[in-house]
């Protein structure tokens, strides 16, 4: 296999791609008439699971709910709302949350401990509760159903119910981010890959800083996905910077459930892990590239750093800075303020030794300005995807960080957004 | 003297108003025709002087020079260019700036060791060093103009002279930010404290976040005058936020030439360091209120803290959020963003007993809404400054921060600032 080659291959079906994964997603009203806003995803069999959360110290009632249930390393099921945070409202919180998860395991013969709950909205308001319990009951139906009706013979059905669980979980999102990849493996026999992620306002690195579930029918004890997962996240959701705020409710929930009965090894796991890392890095993209109010995607790398954490705090300054995002917005090759954000992030450099380029384009050599065609420059930045490198010439570390430009539009989204 | 009422007030002159302070603007045409951008501070005796500067890594050429040149604690005169950083250009910059000290010191017959150099503007671009000498030629003239005629005897011509000079050192400011305050003692007579600042775009807490100007006829040794500008700098421009970008080329420098006759010690001293923190919080407030493209100013008061440093976080997190800013320009009473701001502000607080006010209205008590009136929600919120409050119950210490909105008109300015 060449090494720019990938071992997976991208496939259907989404969060539901992997064996004995079921998905769907209705329709509650608990914000909006017309939209999908509750979401379960089920696996037919006892997973293995792992999850990643918020480090905001304020956070969500679902979450304290999530992490308690996550103890035993397993799970069946996880609940998802959007419309409404389920944070900052007292005992009511805490207590709808485990009616959310009561109510599913009712429908679907689990415990609650064995249900995962999920939510994203707006922040202080008590939630429809009953809305939302009918919206579970009718998502439990439509899924028992499918499970009964070997839904897996009719893909189109299977594909359709994971795509709405993939439309229930966004709230300010424009486009649906769900992905499903296939890994065949060396012993023969194939593990899926599936996932959904919503996220695009008050996102910023600090763990999750948004919703992500991701399945697979690979075989994988909790403590390594735990790794896996972290490890991923690291890489991906924590360098995507939106706007800086680091929400209350951002978790990312990864399920095994072994039904391929593939415990990959050797080659087989390392593409694993790759294919896990690639597909979190598909989805903070989305992610970035669906800002609120975004235009365009950018992506910054750092080379050169003395520490892995020195370019990860320089990429995302750069990724975070409003000053740069509202300069890309406007087409505006000023690397000045991208100098002035690696400056800032407390990473330790040269300022005399950095290059900055923006795409190919060579704008600042050895911390200072070179001559460049503005023209050019134009050009890049009116790219839909703008890439924008620093060479520290400290070091052989490198990070990538995303980020998108700030726009009139994401003012006027931010500035109505509760009422 | 009644606790709230000020031993201090407000007075003309400006930067000049202290004895012995002379200043003037003129247009040199750095960036822009019809702009004044180069200004000039003179003490017509050696004064005692302190600095604070930026925390930014990267810092502009001029900084270098000024610490450099306060090392002695002594300093004659400042002289201070718009339209152009000096920031990121190599040696040309080090020099330029060296130039600039030279040209006053020859006109005004100073070493160059006893002037000191601040500029602001675009970063990455090599000065039009011959304008702005002929600037600096220009306003020396006037100077020494002013002085021979011994323009305290007119006092429009003096007034006008710093009021240019306060002009010059605007950006994207649309508001002159200059004050002069005049401390009557117990033992007789009269000092002054003058000042003006710039500020707006780029400005975040890390130091003085903008430049900042300040003279006083009062007798004080620059080690004292040190103490008594970072304290004042620490509760005043350093709990400004606009945009979280800190700047490269912020300073704020604290001159006191003793021409008063005056070296104020017992109530005296309190007074006057009560009102260089007083002139220091107004200049800071005014630098928010202007923040590009700001259509209100925001102060955010945090008590019952543990520390001061969380009160201080919290407060200026509050500041820093995008979501805050949006939700403000959009009147919209999203109190969960506030809490969401103050719990990744790193500070340590129990979010399950915070209270969260705007203005007087309660919006959530004990970490949780409670019912408001969103009528009277939006009024506060509609005033051209709204004061947002949190009581942590969590220990003794409070802080305050000033930050702004975030509107369209931002994203517009920082769009297209360079070109």
């Amino acid at each position: 296999m060449d090494s720019t080659e990938k071992a997976w291959k991208p496939t259907d079906g989404g969060i539901a791609a992997p064996k004995g994964f079921y998905a769907t997603g209705v329709q509650a009203g608990i914000k909006y008439k017309d939209k999908y806003d509750v979401a379960i995803i089920f696996s037919d069999v006892q997973a293995q699971a792992a999850g990643v959360y918020t480090r905001n110290l304020v956070k969500a009632h679902p979450l304290y709910l999530t992490q308690r249930h996550l103890k035993n390393g397993m799970a069946r099921a996880i609940v998802v709302n959007s419309g409404n945070a389920n944070a900052c409202v007292g005992e009511f919180g805490d207590q709808a949350a485990f009616a959310m998860a009561e109510v599913v395991g009712m429908y679907l013969g689990l415990e609650p401990e064995d249900v995962l709950v999920a939510s994203t909205g707006v922040i202080g308001v008590e939630m429809p509760l009953d809305r939302v319990l009918n919206g579970i009951r009718t998502a439990s139906s439509l899924l028992l159903n499918d499970v009964v009706k070997g839904i897996r013979g009719h893909k189109e059905m299977a594909d359709e119910g994971a795509h709405r669980a993939a439309l229930a979980i966004m709230t300010t999102d424009t486009m649906v981010k769900e992905y499903a990849y296939e890994l065949p493996c060396s012993q023969g026999g194939v593990i899926h890959l599936g996932a959904i992620a919503k996220g695009s306002g008050m996102i910023h690195p600090n763990m999750g800083t948004m919703l992500g579930f991701i399945t697979t029918d690979a075989f994988l004890p909790s403590e390594d996905l735990q790794r896996i997962l972290r490890e991923a996240v690291e890489e991906s959701f924590n360098m995507v910077t939106v706007d800086g705020d680091t929400s209350t409710n951002d978790m990312v929930l990864l399920l095994a459930n072994g039904s391929s009965g593939i415990a990959p090894v050797g080659e087989d796991r390392v593409n694993f892990e790759k294919m896990v890392k690639s597909m979190c890095i598909e989805l903070a993209k989305d992610i970035a590239r669906d800002g609120e109010g975004a235009s365009k995607l950018m992506e910054v790398s750092v080379s050169g750093a003395k520490t892995i954490e020195d370019a990860r705090k320089i990429a995302r300054s750069i990724c975070g800075s409003s000053l740069v995002k509202a300069a890309l917005f406007g087409e505006d090759a000023n690397w000045g303020r991208i100098l002035t954000a690696a400056g800032y992030s407390g990473a330790e450099f040269n300022p005399e030794s950095v290059d900055v380029l923006l795409g190919d384009l060579i704008v600042a050599q050895a911390g200072r300005g070179v001559a460049f065609s503005e023209d050019r420059a134009k050009e890049i930045l009116g790219h839909k995807e703008v890439h924008i490198r620093l060479n520290l010439h400290n070091g052989e570390e490198q990070a990538t960080a995303w980020g998108c430009d700030l726009t009139h539009e994401y003012v006027t989204i931010n500035g109505s957004y509760r009422t």
